[in-house]
């Protein structure tokens, strides 16, 4: 199987447990609608597949953080549903749908995203791994998504966007909170999960630190030289919307360049582990600066 | 000590808690004065002390669990920050102070919600209880907050907000969602976290799910019969809304009288604890039924 049949294959396995969850639930109809709708729109299904695929460097039964990974996607799906609303960057389009409040409306979408954070919570609980474990886990992962992470990253490009120029150290750690504390700490708690030890650990979250920021500047990027019917969302936005981005500050040459060096450190990063798993990884992070989506 | 001088005084251990935490954090500066802002802004803290309370009718010791008591407010916040949210309830006013999205904007009030409620689980991971337990706790409270308890709660009541009138059973279904679900599992967590067995928490359970049921019942009768000033936000506004509402339904009396015995339901739950701390979760169900705001 090639790299592209992996990621769907392990993609597929985090939708089909998603959609059998939301089934499941008591959620009233219309939410429930609202849920699914954002959940299904399709997308890589990254973050979920580097949670269960750096578990799967130290373990190779990993059925049993499906719950936990799939709760990833679901965070990673709320936190696009809010950052679309009309307060937030107002966009009208995602993944070449309208997006979760043009679909239903405004308090709909606020509440789909709430439920989504919420339920991804509820759900990782029921990971079947030893409880400290999967204790720690949910608390690194809230502290990646949260108020010191992605939230506050979201927080910070609203602050600047429109404003004066950032400077590098700036940008840089926006960058980090809004995108890769999410991407770090997805393929972080696999190795927590699968039980990793102290240097395990810190080479699976320093391939994800340096995975997040060669995505993030690959997005900066696309957002120029691509299109909107390939990205699925309104190209040339951050230009408009006079965003702070890596092209914007450095051009888009260099950008690519450093993408290409962090994608080179994630690899490196992965040095001491051998076979299929960490080879999949490291071609993850080729394919994160060769995407064009 | 008498009633209100304990409730202040575990309320007040509430505030230090968060705000210690707050504090520590790495939140960027007014996404921190937005979270900051609704936390400190008042409320009696009855979430977090029945919390500490029903704990404290298994086990002495509650200081352990005061992350997860401290959790449960930081996430009631968030849920009235984004109530208020103009594309939900569109309220102003709120403990007497502007609403989140007055005093910042709608983009800051919205992080800051999300922020405290993914904060809240990071947190909810520091109490010192048994790992398997507090993985049972934190999974019975995110059950309760998510889509199929309080988010959908809230996603009903938008729904029927303004349309025609709903049943009794209905009505009951949406605020036991909206109201209930979260002070139930306020006491039923402060029991698991306490090591309570099966009878302790079943106790515990039907006495937060009546006093839920009073509880909601008493705030749409003071909505109506109190002023905006007491109240500390607008008094009238259910019937302006055209929300559902108890009084709406049964009238003003049957209310009442069906809240009293909601709260003698609620004490009748705990025959089986006596000593100073069943007292006081009985004399809270009287103090729900009797209170001004």
């Amino acid at each position: 199987m090639n790299m592209i049949e992996i990621l769907k294959q392990r993609g597929k396995s985090v939708e089909v447990f998603i959609s059998k969850y939301i089934i499941s639930e008591n959620i009233p109809n219309r939410l429930r609608d609202s849920m699914r709708y954002s959940l299904e729109a399709g997308g890589k299904r990254l973050r979920p597949v580097l949670c269960l695929t750096s578990a799967m460097l130290f373990e190779s039964d990993v059925e049993k953080i499906l719950p936990f990974a799939s709760a990833i996607e679901m965070i990673h799906t709320y936190s696009l549903i809010h950052d679309d609303l009309p307060a937030m960057d107002d966009d009208d389009l995602r993944r070449g749908k309208p997006s979760n409040h043009k679909a239903f409306d405004e308090a709909t979408a606020i509440l789909a995203g709430d439920g989504l954070l919420t339920d991804a919570f509820g759900l990782m609980c029921m990971a079947d791994v030893p409880p400290a474990t999967l204790v720690e886990a949910i608390r690194e992962f809230a502290l990646a998504a949260g108020s010191s992470g992605m939230v506050g990253g979201q927080a910070l490009d609203m602050m600047y966007t429109g404003g004066a120029a950032i400077s590098f150290d700036d940008l840089k750690e926006m960058h980090a909170m809004k995108t890769g504390a999410l991407i770090r700490a997805s393929c972080l708690c696999g190795a927590i999960l699968a039980g990793a030890d102290g240097d395990g650990r810190r080479h699976v979250a320093d391939f994800g630190r340096e995975l997040g920021i060669a995505f993030q500047i690959v997005d900066d990027i696309l957002d120029i030289v691509s299109d909107t019917a390939t990205l699925g969302k309104p190209a040339g936005s951050d230009i408009e919307k006079r965003k702070n981005t890596y092209p914007a500050l450095l051009g888009l040459e260099e950008s690519k360049s450093l993408a290409c060096s962090h994608a080179e450190a994630a690899k490196a990063s992965l040095a001491a582990f051998s076979g299929h798993d960490a080879d999949f990884l490291r071609a993850l992070a080729d394919m994160t600066v060769q995407r064009v989506a």
